[in-house]
């Protein structure tokens, strides 16, 4: 328990080890993450997380570096998050743009760090919200969380976000793709990052439209979009204005605490079903699993029967000691 | 019940209307979808089941057209589930390409079907498999899943069939992209699709290259890389007979049955979770979860709390009957 307290007391230090270490372990989960996270719990909420999503290849880490130099200008810290696979911040041995951010490693006030997406079973899941959770903590001004992949995923980011901020370019088939993924429906700022390339009129006018078509948005919030050319640093700073715009839209409205309250009902969610998760899987039950699965291949058994036997097994840690 | 077996019946007798209704059955989820899948899955496991993946744009769609096209010459029947939101199997209305896919759509032994990939929680989750159970009991011969999007999608693909197909094209970036996201290794055979493209020749050698490095493959199966353009029916034959000889290679060293037996383990343990979540929240709990949140928010409680007092009271329905 010392030792829990000492690791906690690290991590709300700003400790680069400390958290590195934290996020580790969140990611491989288990019970020392669950005490973790439950000891930093009452320090969260005070960070603005910011999610950044669209398509490969739409800009979306260098626009997330432009926001953190930006933002380091009026002396805020920050943290990044990136869980895409295909972010230059994830896996800097296939690509050379990590060379770029080689300013932002350096500065003690901007935590990066990438997440797997592979093996946690649920993609974005409990180990990004939890290492947002440990930057909050932490006390990290601003959480950014990068996500990419068309599908769920991208869609996924918004629950862990008070601003999601799509990102597209004018590529030819974006706009289809993006409408498609559901993408129009998420975002609170759009992005035209690249926005020098040919076609990015056509690309705006479409997202344009699509936009007056959504039934996103309320009466306190339009979404704009915002023209970048990321790679020059241009349209950073009007991109930073929006996102914060939108951050006091939300407090001034009382929508935060409902984002906020949203999200920790989530968490809970996620910690009860993990726990249900370890009482159902008992090794009587597993026992029962391994059994039955012979006899259903043969047809024996119908796989009906074996779900309410396992269910039936199942005791509640209470109910044991009575 | 009685209209649960004629229901079945149809299923069974390939009546497309009732396919059609029992898949809007299963992706809506519920009690009806669960009686549905115990009572057809005494008659699953018959079918061959290929996925097909790889980024957006690689043409996996012409591709499975292609295939099952090829496939229909020699008798077979074929259904394909596209879980690619930006598949033109998936939404019509965006995309022209459908158009090209009318012979398809006008044999009675193909059937195209596409599946939501949002709110389902869970990516290509649950109901893709059960859809493909669906077409495995209506008795067809061949269930080809087409997934998209970078990331864990995409490989969970490899969880739902016999045989993964990976689709590259000689885009700039695929196989550095195909390669983080894990792509490499699922692979039981490649695809350099529009290899007649410029920069075919050097992302051949470069996946050629990662095939060598990867330690997936056997002593009893060499993934090749197979080259195709789809659009104008180039390699289609050559895949089809690849297909064929993996399902050959999976069938004579017994990984088929190995393969079946895993796919029923994960269904059955899908299974439990589905059963196990509706003992968890029930009206008790749901009413003990929204009294704790505004304790929690204001720090008056600790999320473990309401963890173990909501697991406390989980009752197995046997157990309340006692």
């Amino acid at each position: 328990m010392k030792t829990d307290d000492q690791f906690v007391a690290r991590l709300l230090d700003r400790d680069r080890p400390g958290i590195a270490r934290a996020i580790s372990m969140v990611e491989a989960g288990g019970e020392a993450a669950r005490r973790l996270l439950d000891n930093i719990y009452p320090r969260t909420g005070r960070a603005y997380r910011v999610g950044i999503t669209g398509p490969p290849g739409a800009g979306k880490s260098t626009l997330a570096g432009e926001i953190a130099r930006t933002l380091r200008q009026s002396g805020h810290t920050i943290a990044i998050v990136a869980v895409d696979p295909t972010s230059p911040f994830t896996s800097g041995a296939l690509l050379g743009d990590r060379v770029r951010m080689a300013d932002l490693d350096n500065d003690e006030d901007v935590f990066i760090r990438s997440m797997a997406t592979r093996g946690t079973g649920g993609g974005l899941g409990a180990s990004t919200a939890d290492a947002a959770d440990i930057f909050d903590a932490a006390g990290f001004d601003y959480i950014f969380i990068e996500s990419a992949g068309v599908g769920q995923t991208e869609l996924d980011v918004r629950h862990l976000v008070d601003t999601t901020v799509v990102v597209l370019a004018p590529e030819a088939g974006d706009q289809v793709q993006a409408a498609k993924a559901g993408l129009m429906e998420i975002a609170d700022i759009f992005v035209m990052n690249k926005c020098d390339r040919p076609g990015s009129g056509t690309a705006m006018q479409s997202i344009q439209s699509a936009l007056s078509f959504r039934n996103h948005g309320s009466e306190h919030w339009q979404t704009r979009i915002i023209e970048t050319v990321a790679s020059e640093s241009r349209g950073a700073a009007e991109l930073v204005e929006e996102i914060l715009r939108h951050k006091t839209c939300l407090q001034t409205t009382n929508k935060h605490a409902e984002l906020l309250q949203k999200r920790v009902e989530r968490r809970l969610r996620g910690s009860i079903r993990h726990a249900v998760d370890r009482q159902v899987w008992s090794s009587e039950n597993e026992q029962c699993l391994e059994d039955a699965l012979p006899q259903i291949l043969s047809g024996k058994l119908a796989p009906a029967d074996v779900v309410a036997q396992i269910c039936t097994n199942i005791t509640a840690p209470g109910k044991t000691d009575e």
